[in-house]
């Protein structure tokens, strides 16, 4: 195998960097947006209208596949890709985010701050010791455990081309030493992840080509980022998340990043899990991030939220809004997707109104079309040597010049 | 204009004929099945999807376009048409069916005779008088009235190629002195729904060109019928629709359609209202229907029933059933549908089982295409001079020879 990740463009002034991911389902140019199939759909949409519209990798929950259909059903069935009928590449990630979700309620809520304490709805559903998580499906209550081991295991049933450590997800408020321990666990899980992944038989997999991410934790603490970052990257994965708490809130979370990626080698790609709005997209690519995944595009086309090129509304239009019921123009005016092309305000906000599907389908489709185009766009900006009149373009607001000092490191 | 319809084939044993129906919005090669979009939408398909498989004509609700968004609304924005972005032929029913089943409750039902006497769910929705029917709104209460003169206008908004004269719809139990009453109106009501259309200004309309349909009615009773169809087929309708109460069980639906075409006339499209079942297809077709419609495909494939060319299973699989878990062929061998070229029968059946939207819109396409199919099928044996044969295979049993002595009439 070529390596996973090479550079082919940096931007002269931040830390931004147009590259190559290399999967066993084909290379993925970065930045990139990759759309989540959480349960091997990406919500209401094709593996066609998703190729088609620029999709280059999706994302698919082990969780969710683990306790349905099954990773051994998936296995027997030729794996993921040939299962759902996407032939490109994908990416699973380790379970832990919604396995931790469980205790916390809203697991996206809780890291980042925004609940007020422990949200305990759930005491039951699942149990953490050094060895394992123990947790109830939220499908029949039956009682399942997941080792570090275990985690991988599932992703090689499920085949996805990237898989992602198992990781333990501390809550926000858990503080400096809380947040080190888990941090140190999350390590030592980090290298049972690994040679899970080494002892497989890849004869017996449905992908025998698959990588393995590495996730680097240590909440909102500079030490705790450096030394993850540190950790993580000499331990021989293919490339590396950015994953546990990421502060209270976007500035917070931009600082995370700022205070992880100095300490993260230039040649692995750079995975920001979990983060989907426009701004947090080119404030990330700025910052030297390479892989963003979000369920946002198809979550908002469910609630009749379409995404549109205006930072004064911080790129977000009701399609119920009465302005709309008669406004011949498009969704977003000049977008290719399919949606915009053929269908108007009016029409969209009437499926909307009288609850026809096809509403949630054009709104999702152009949701996820609009990020894939932006991000294509982030990339060729890069690649000419123009992301900062991008980014500007963008976000309303010069682009702050981030020392590239470290980024031949 | 031209003509509105030709024959340009005929079964020598059958009264199944090959024709062609000729709309403003291009040409409709009979015997055709329409896909219905109650609301403006053909639920949770796009248009492209329905061209690509083959859709000639879809159907749409006067009475559900009426209530929401509005004709005057679809005349402002160009009509239905543009408004949903289908650019062939599009039909629309009187609105009467669906003002009269408030009446009812289920209308299909009580046309066919399955309740045991009149339901009064809502005694207060619907007032019927010689010059009207008085409604109100299922979304808001609101009162309508609806005439022949209304329904004629609303549809002229709507912009169709195809409208449906307004009618009355009688309960099946009637009896034939109540039958006979309400045809007599439904007639008084069509010279109404004439002279209407005849008095429209062409140019103040999004579609200039419509055709209007006459509509046939008589219950089950054969003098009724054969008074009803020479009546109607000689006021000048663009082509004829077979509605009322069709009986109790298919048989006396069969019987209905074979004591009314041998009335009509050569030279005008017959469309038999509301009916998609496979083997109402075929029979309807022997009978010398070129028309047909139904909500069935997309209905059955929201509700987990997938069409396959099985007639001991009477035509449906149900992909919720355990059977199918790990069933790696399509929903049928052979189907050329993007469903079935895609997707194995495992995929969907999970789909369902998770309730993911995309489960609901592979059924529905692969519903509607298998019945485009079939029509497509059932008209190139007619041309070809096979359709005993092409009957036979579909139906397993041999085509039942109905005099054609009186096709050429």
């Amino acid at each position: 195998m070529p390596p996973a990740f090479h550079v082919i463009a940096r931007d002269p002034v931040s830390r931004a960097r147009a590259g190559v991911v290399t999967t066993a389902h084909g290379s993925v140019a970065t930045p990139v947006f990759m759309p989540v199939g959480t349960r091997g759909t990406v919500k209401s949409l094709t593996p066609s209208e998703l190729s088609d519209h620029g999709a280059q990798i999706i994302l698919g929950n082990t969780y969710h596949l683990y306790l349905q259909p099954g990773h051994e059903l998936l296995a027997r069935r030729g794996g993921l890709h040939r299962f759902m009928g996407w032939d490109g590449p994908i990416l699973t990630d380790s379970g832990g985010f919604q396995v931790f979700s469980l205790i916390y309620g809203g697991i996206a809520d809780e890291l980042k701050g925004r609940r007020p304490q422990h949200a305990e709805r759930m005491p039951d559903m699942v149990r953490v010791t050094e060895d394992a998580v123990i947790f109830k499906s939220y499908l029949d209550g039956s009682r399942h455990v997941f080792t570090p081991e275990r985690s991988i295991q599932v992703q090689h049933g499920i085949g996805a081309d990237i898989m992602v450590c198992f990781d333990e997800l501390p809550p926000f408020r858990a503080g400096y030493d809380y947040t080190a321990q888990s941090m140190e666990r999350t390590h030592r899980w980090a290298a049972r992840c690994l040679a899970a992944h080494h002892e497989r038989d890849p004869a017996t997999l449905p992908n025998p080509h698959q990588l393995l991410f590495g996730i680097v934790h240590g909440g909102v603490f500079p030490e705790l980022r450096q030394t993850s970052a540190e950790v993580i990257s000499t331990m021989g994965f293919d490339g590396l998340c950015i994953g546990g708490s990421l502060g209270a809130d976007k500035p917070q979370m931009y600082a995370v990043v700022e205070m992880t990626v100095p300490h993260l080698p230039d040649g692995l790609a750079r995975h920001l899990l979990g983060v989907g709005d426009v701004d947090d997209l080119l404030e990330g690519v700025a910052r030297g991030i390479d892989m963003f995944d979000c369920v946002s595009p198809t979550r908002l086309g469910r609630h009749g939220t379409a995404l549109v090129r205006d930072p004064a509304r911080r790129w977000k239009l009701n399609v119920s809004n009465a302005a709309l019921r008669e406004d011949d123009r498009p969704l977003q005016p000049d977008c290719p997707c399919y949606a915009c092309r053929h269908f108007s305000r009016a029409y969209i906000h009437y499926l909307y109104r009288a609850k026809e599907l096809l509403g949630i389908r054009l709104v999702s489709l152009h949701n996820v079309a609009f990020l894939l185009n932006l991000m294509a766009e982030v990339r060729n900006a890069i690649v000419e040597g123009r992301f900062a009149a991008c980014y500007a373009e963008w976000l309303g607001k010069p682009l702050e010049v981030y020392s590239p000092s470290d980024k031949e490191s």
